[in-house]
């Protein structure tokens, strides 16, 4: 029988190479609270993005990162955040835990992002609390534009790079700006921490904001506003520093992998991919859209022993939790939902795993 | 110069101790989304409180549980929570972030909490979503009233046991019913994860949706109900396991210091304890009520180099972002608030270290 491929196969630090950081947590005995580990992470990251240390917060997870960069950003709680479809469902739960109402807007074709100068034509921004773009699948965003947006029309927004570790160090328009912007830290992520999300902006007074929602409302004083426990622990602050020093070789790994793909699939008639995939940049996922439904391909490299997964399923608004939410018309996420799909990455994928993927593909899109 | 003596000084199980956890994650390649070691830790977990694994479930933090499990219990999203203002803040917060507004009921004067019996009376219940009882710094909670109160009045009730890991266990009164539990695994609590929360709850339905909503709202079928993440990771669940299996030795020790707590503090006049102190349980804390405000005893003791807290310091009511919010009369509430505060409590305190607590106590109250 032939050996499945996996979608995916994370592989964070092994114990040896956390070892010399659980010492220090042992010595201190201090294990979560903002310890000297998780200030490190924050350092380390703070040098990789190019910003003081201060633009920079590690917390628990994603999720309630996002969440506590609604608030921190001022969303009016019972609004309006317009967020895509065309994400994770925890794009929209952060939006919901931050008691907001999501309301979904269509992606542009081109980008498969919200597009900020389509957003400046509606009229009804009026009724608009908090922005949330998206980055698709780990893609560059361009968050001079976002900042733009949101200082011409006041309303905040937020930046979902949840995948886009590398690409907001590697990619110059996708550097840091005031908008926050949140990257997750999750096992299955280009660098993971476990679980752990990751928030940088250069606004200093929402980061301190961030950081007292991240710490129960209190962080120098206590209850001055309304918060989550979005502590990260010293544990995956010592997962984080130990992934951030094996960055490097990891990168170079997934760069490989990521030209490989794009080079064969270049060849197979009918695949598109995120846009600008791989220019400059690496993430954790080689997603492929093709020409039509891919429910048909999808069950026949299932069949032939390769996993795949719609990361993103079919769009929030079809979730059934989140058809209740107000909506666009969603042409062009219902265009991508019904055939974008992920194909096997990891870093350690071998060549002959790499050819039986592409093989496999092409068998499939013959029909 | 005399040394310090913290008011805690948390211990987690050294690298040493996790070495054969983080060993198993290694070859796992998991790391996160209720992994092996979490399954392992939630069946260790419910064989000590004597409930089967589905009854138990452990997520991110002591806060998040809270949120979810008013969710899973029902509590109508806007209306009202009642909550004890003598609780730690994450209580209030929890309730706000399941989108509840926090109503601060007294608690009574004989128990430190709530009293269901009391609430019975009121006559604004209709007006009521959800009930949360806090246990006072890890005492028992009658559970069974609780559950007759909910039957009664058909409002559901959590229990905040944020420092209870032991006294669910140990006392008869205290073990799991229907109405969620929710028991923290902050490094600062008796038994701790790093960060962690436990609900524990006898209603497969309550933790079939508390499960859901911890995982985006997702568990077995893609997004019904809207949730957070509540993920527990594998490398917390590494520190939990290790934990489960030192107890009985740190309970021992726990155990001693209550007991000489509660002879040394006896025979000083004017100190009350919290009710039922160390009887067949033991928490992380040393609380004691002084007669009068405490403020000057706090600052004596300070000076003397002994650290103390007022874990729950002034009363959330009292704190600014929880201000806005309804309220009762809080009598019982302010003058404990304005008269309990820790001592030094850890596991391997020395002897030395309590004897000079205890002296320099009985000098701060003389003067």
């Amino acid at each position: 029988m032939t050996e499945r491929i996996p979608v995916m196969r994370p592989q964070l630090p092994t114990a040896d190479e956390l070892l010399p950081y659980l010492r220090r947590i042992d010595e201190a005995r201090y294990y979560s609270n903002h310890g000297a580990l998780l200030r490190e992470l924050e350092e380390r990251l703070a040098e990789f993005y190019g910003v003081p240390a201060s633009n920079v917060s590690v917390v628990a997870n994603g999720t309630v990162a996002l969440s506590a960069a609604l608030l921190a950003v001022g969303a009016k709680p019972g609004s309006r955040c317009l967020v895509p479809s065309w994400t994770f469902v925890a794009s929209a739960a952060a939006a919901w835990a931050a008691n907001l109402r999501p309301y979904f807007v269509d992606v542009d074709e081109a980008t498969w992002m919200l597009d900020p100068d389509a957003l400046r034509r509606r009229n009804d921004l009026d009724d608009v609390a908090a922005v949330m773009a998206v980055s698709p699948f780990g893609a560059p965003v361009d968050t001079a534009a976002w900042d733009a947006f949101s200082d011409d029309t006041g309303i905040p927004v937020i930046i979902d790079c949840a995948a886009a570790f590398d690409a907001v160090a590697s990619v110059e328009k996708a550097k840091p700006g005031r908008s926050p912007i949140m990257i997750s830290l999750h096992a299955t992520k280009a660098l993971g921490s476990g679980e752990g999300g990751l928030v940088i902006s250069t606004d200093e007074r929402v980061m301190e904001r961030f950081n007292q929602i991240c710490n129960f409302g209190v962080w120098h004083a206590p209850g001055q506003i309304l918060g989550y426990n979005g502590k990260q622990s010293e544990y995956h602050s010592a997962v984080g520093l130990a992934a951030v020093a094996g960055w490097p070789k990891r990168r170079h790994a997934l760069e490989a992998l990521t030209n490989e793909y794009k080079s064969r699939l270049s060849i197979i008639d009918g695949i598109g991919m995120v846009p600008g995939y791989g220019n400059g940049w690496v993430s954790c996922y080689c997603n492929i859209r093709t020409a039509g439904d891919a429910t048909a391909s999808i069950a026949k490299l299932a069949s032939a022993g390769i996993d795949t997964r719609r990361w993103w399923q079919k769009g929030v608004h079809r979730q059934e939790a989140y058809s209740r939410f107000g909506r666009d018309p969603l042409r062009v996420t219902e265009y991508l939902a019904d055939r974008v799909f992920g194909l096997p990455f990891f870093h350690d994928m071998r060549e002959q795993d790499v050819n039986r993927v592409i093989e496999e593909l092409g068998t499939a899109l013959q029909g």
